[in-house]
């Protein structure tokens, strides 16, 4: 069945592959107008899953994530829109350079083909997920979590039929419907007409897939983010920063889950933070010297220097030099994002060349790493790995490239 | 044991990441002088693996691939040294902008880590593979096949010292001495320490590594490579183009296996192109049609069509359009590097557009798929599949890259 699936997608995206921008916006703008006509058939199947989901005990953040609303529904339909607007990645020139044979080489943006996301019950990621995949060129195929399986049939359909009205092959976008965990561990092994699967959700989902898929896999992973606050830090930034990293938005991956302070000034800084941590309730888990400088900090065990809380709690060590901070985050991290903050542009560059993760900062909020705040648009995630692409993943960041060589009879 | 080389070998990249190109240069020349002063403990150490070779009765081509001479050392030094040429890929600039709010982001090449290499009996490949990681800032850990031990063990001691004599930590080149199933198979689950995969050899390697590895993954892959004579082709070219794809060096990815001929043209240009592969004694393999131009064509069965020769072999076939021609490419190629022969330009770049593969040919012959010849220098190994790097992977695609954010207190 899903080898069946594989072979339509493959089929369809080699046509996808060679659309023009415009024939792909208007496959967009078609999916976007299917999504508002057809709000009510989405509302109806989307109310069985929440009606299945209290069933089942559903806990309430996650029925959350599960409901639909028109307002929700629209802006799925705006989603869409806003991907029409970014420049397409498809058929960028990288390089270019004549050899002295005469061979002429350009190396050339080219969709992935064939794109499998894996996701849990948030069925706008169905439509978001489409969208990027379809103006990047490549086909789709989902794989969402069996409680949103009513959303995520009607979202489909109605997707794939804006396809059709299009001309194209609605097999560009393909929903498996066998939610089993037979039909996951079959798409983890497709290599054959999958390009590249894409885990998005919690970290046991993102490990499942990494540790499961012979398909190449992109890891979007989990935010351990690191705050230093060097010897040299303005506090008042310190405190606006921590503050902001920590509390703005608790559940996401790029929110700071640890502080690390510069010995010579982490009485002054810890104080003023934790003001301001406090007026959210925050709770520090903390080692023997932070504890000695605020006693209601709790003891952290072991555990808390790699935990992402993704709650109103951060674990804080003092650290004795900018070095132990970079060992301890090489350690630690997750690889995401990391901040500095200090008025010494030296420890800064240092800080920046040194810890090996995805964003690092100087004197800015872990927050920003985000496809729509580095200028990317829309994302589909964020990458932890080091292959193909690692931060946002925007539009560019799902293609490949191919080269093209021109010659006139060139041999060797 | 393999865990404590991998925690060795990510503790040596770390300084390694961020020497300088003046330091990695440095080691390289260490390296290479220390393989040609100890050559004579090479050439005795590889006249074991010889023997025993010969004892187990390896084939002579395997013998041949095995063996070192001092000419092959000395041209191990050399390559050495021309990698020591190469420009840095580290530290490059690809992107920056300055966003409304005031952060300046970069996007920054960055080595990627610890660059793991599994490979067979080629003594020659753990010298190239770490010279390359190296030069792109990245530690290696180097899985030589068994028969190549003693040889590999000699080779990597000397590099280890030249390492050590330059001040860096010579973990930065580690050789896995278990030559069992299990070390391999262990190291093929290091995601921790280790950030990619790079399986070089026979096709049975390379999937036994993309079946069995959870660390990300180069495929380094098989080159079923076609080419299309098109019905407005240069009969003389093409006849050039194929002998020269063909026959110039049978054991090679970027060999040509399959010819594919308009049916407008076949009969003149199969006559012409089989008088040029006779005189080498190539057996084709042919189609029903191919066959009733040149009845002395063997019949193919349906597995020519998928077929990796590495011989004087090739399969045939006639087809009645370039829209057949590619979607035969589709189901059959790897994906490596496909020719298309004609002097209709509209026809060359609907070809080089629809052919999905990591090199496509207008007029010239699929051998130029090298890392040299494309300009790059050395190169690791031509990858196949579509995630981060296609085609040669010289020193810039073996790296990454990270964003370096500068703010001045920025907050969201």
């Amino acid at each position: 069945m899903l080898t069946q699936l594989g072979k339509n997608a493959k089929r369809a995206a080699a046509e996808l592959a060679v659309a023009p921008t415009e024939n792909k916006n208007d496959i967009l703008k078609a999916m976007a107008q299917a999504l508002r006509d057809n709000s009510e058939k989405i509302l109806d199947a989307n109310a069985k899953d929440i009606e299945n989901g209290r069933k089942n005990g559903m806990a309430g953040s996650l029925i959350d994530r599960l409901m639909l609303t028109p307002t929700r529904i629209e802006d799925m339909a705006k989603g869409i829109e806003e991907i029409i607007l970014l420049p397409d990645p498809v058929g960028k020139i990288l390089w270019e350079t004549e050899r002295p044979n005469g061979l002429k080489i350009q190396r050339v943006t080219v969709p992935l083909g064939v794109i499998g996301i894996i996701y849990e019950a948030r069925p706008n990621v169905t439509s978001d997920a489409a969208a990027l995949a379809i103006k990047a060129g490549s086909a789709v195929i989902l794989r969402g979590g069996k409680e949103a399986f009513c959303s995520n049939c009607a979202i489909t359909d109605c997707m794939r039929d804006a396809v059709k009205s299009t001309g194209f092959d609605p097999d560009i976008v393909e929903l498996v419907r066998d939610t089993s965990r037979e039909s996951s561990a079959a798409l983890m092994r497709l290599n054959e007409y999958v390009d590249v699967l894409i885990p998005r959700g919690s970290a046991s989902l993102i490990n499942a897939v990494v540790e499961n898929s012979t398909v190449p896999v992109i890891e979007t992973g989990a935010g351990n983010c690191h705050i230093y606050v060097d010897s040299d830090a303005d506090i008042d930034m310190a405190a606006d920063i921590v503050f902001n990293a920590k509390t703005q938005r608790i559940s996401v991956c790029n929110a700071a889950e640890s502080l690390l302070l510069h010995k010579d000034i982490a009485e002054l800084a810890l104080i003023a933070i934790k003001a301001r941590l406090d007026e959210k309730n925050v709770v520090l888990y903390g080692d023997e010297a932070s504890r000695a400088i605020c006693p209601d900090i709790e003891p952290a065990d072991g555990d808390d220097w790699a935990r992402e809380y993704l709650d109103y709690k951060m674990s804080v060590k003092v650290v004795s030099s900018l070095s132990e901070a970079v060992e301890h985050i090489r350690k630690y991290s997750t690889g995401h994002s990391e901040t500095i903050v200090t008025e010494n542009t030296q420890n800064a560059e240092e800080f920046l060349n040194r810890v090996d993760s995805s964003a690092v900062y100087h004197n800015a909020s872990t927050r920003f790493t985000d496809g729509g705040e580095f200028g990317f648009g829309a994302e589909i995630g964020i990458s932890t790995q080091k292959l193909h692409a690692r931060g946002p993943l925007g539009l560019p960041q799902l293609t490949s490239f191919k080269y093209k060589i021109y010659g006139n009879g060139q041999t060797r």
